[in-house]
């Protein structure tokens, strides 16, 4: 119940975001969403006796926001630069600390890892919203979030109904091989359907390749989020979407389908 | 002994490949020498008990290697494309292990830290050598060498002669304040003197600046790569270099100074 209302107040706002709000909105929020995934990364880091370093709170949203003027940024705005940053203000801060022992290379480890994954991956999703021109933005997200979320829902109704060989039982327990395949079936189902109405400016082949990309990429991030949230003992990454876990529980896919897409976008369309 | 013999054989070589071999020859020892600290830092998280991931091998030297085009490369060959493909390199592998547990944490993170520790910092050292034009590529990488080196001189002779406050104990206990004063003096005069000679095209009160932060920049890089080893109870990162430790005590120093110098070229020199 809690999971249906709360995405009923969130798809909407999210499509609204997508659908009308200007590019620098999106990126605003999406260095907001940065910033607590990272706080989210603090706490799987917390769980295993570990900590982050403060200075991710400011590298991460900065990253993620570095890509809203790429490819055509000046250096100090460029994802160059803001990566650069990230690993100076990681050393500075680590050694003002002056605390050194056996956890601070866990420390520097785990902010380094939860900057960078944080802001590349979601960095490129900033980069398919912003990559000009604005309309194509806006459509390139739509059918990125459409062909992860109905390929998402496929694999589950096709796991559910015939799934019997386990696809990572170490990992993710309930997934299986016919899920995934279904997964993938929705997926480039979704990607034909969209490149049908909203974009059709690439060629059919062309959707239904990135449709299987996307979806192969979504399950690998999936998974990848499931290793993290094993290896710290927990079920979810946090509860700050009532009903959902976390931002990441939610974006797990997302973050490694997103870089296809934008390379897509910048090698081919660009 | 084996350490000046080393040095008689290494600082000729070196100069050899700055002053005289093409700027890919340059990024292609980088690279190598990416691969080596890779190495080296999977031995610093050997002995704390964690792995770190194959992949890396790879994606560092890419990284490294994808300086030698900026600004103006093309998005495959780009920084931001190698670091995405970093980052779902080591997802992609880290999944493909199928071994979860409490290590699988430690071994993304340490993955990820090390890609782009060694990817970025060191890649930036590539910029230095080879933004256009040449000759320049050729004297700003002299510049920061000497900076960094002759500092470290100064540093070393400073605090042995009238070193009494300590500068960090619990990171590096033989660092005094008197020392980095020294060696900043000596960066600066460094930075003033090569100025005069091999880099005449900036003003002399930009080159005393950036010898300054040079010198701020190496100290700090120091005592990042000290508390890198104290963590790991370890004093050199390998003994690759006889008689020098690893490639990474050589380098701690320069990793945080390039990115200064690689900045100020791309801004106001280029």
């Amino acid at each position: 119940m809690t999971r249906l209302l709360t995405a009923l107040v969130a798809v909407p706002l999210l499509l609204a975001l997508i659908l009308w709000a200007p590019s620098w909105a999106f990126t605003l929020v999406a260095s907001c969403v940065a910033f607590l995934a990272y706080f989210e990364l603090s706490g799987l880091a917390r769980k295993q006796g570990h900590s982050v370093l403060g200075v991710g709170y400011v590298a991460t949203p900065m990253l993620v926001a570095s890509f809203h003027l790429e490819p055509h940024a000046s250096f100090l705005l460029s994802v160059e630069g803001a990566a650069l940053f990230a690993m100076l203000a990681i050393g500075v801060a680590s050694v003002s600390l002056r605390t050194p022992g056996r956890e601070s290379w866990s420390a520097v480890s785990a902010s380094a890892f939860s900057v960078f994954y944080v802001g590349v991956l979601l960095g490129s999703l900033v980069g398919v919203r912003g990559l000009p021109p604005d309309v194509s933005g806006r459509s390139w997200t739509i059918f990125l979030l459409a062909v992860v979320m109905l390929g998402d829902g496929g694999a589950y109704y096709t796991g559910r109904a015939i799934g019997r060989r386990p696809l990572a039982p170490t990992l993710s327990p309930k997934k299986t091989v016919e899920g995934l395949v279904g997964g993938i079936a929705v997926s480039v189902l979704a990607a034909l359907g969209t490149n049908a109405t909203l974009l059709p400016e690439i060629p059919m082949w062309h959707a239904a390749a990135l449709g299987l990309g996307i979806a192969v990429l979504a399950a690998i991030g999936d998974l990848f989020e499931s290793l993290l949230k094993r290896s710290a003992g927990v079920k979810d990454t946090s509860g700050l979407i009532p009903g959902h876990g976390g931002f990441l529980d939610r974006l797990d896919s997302i973050l490694f389908a997103a870089p296809l897409v934008y390379s897509y976008r910048l090698l081919v369309t660009a």
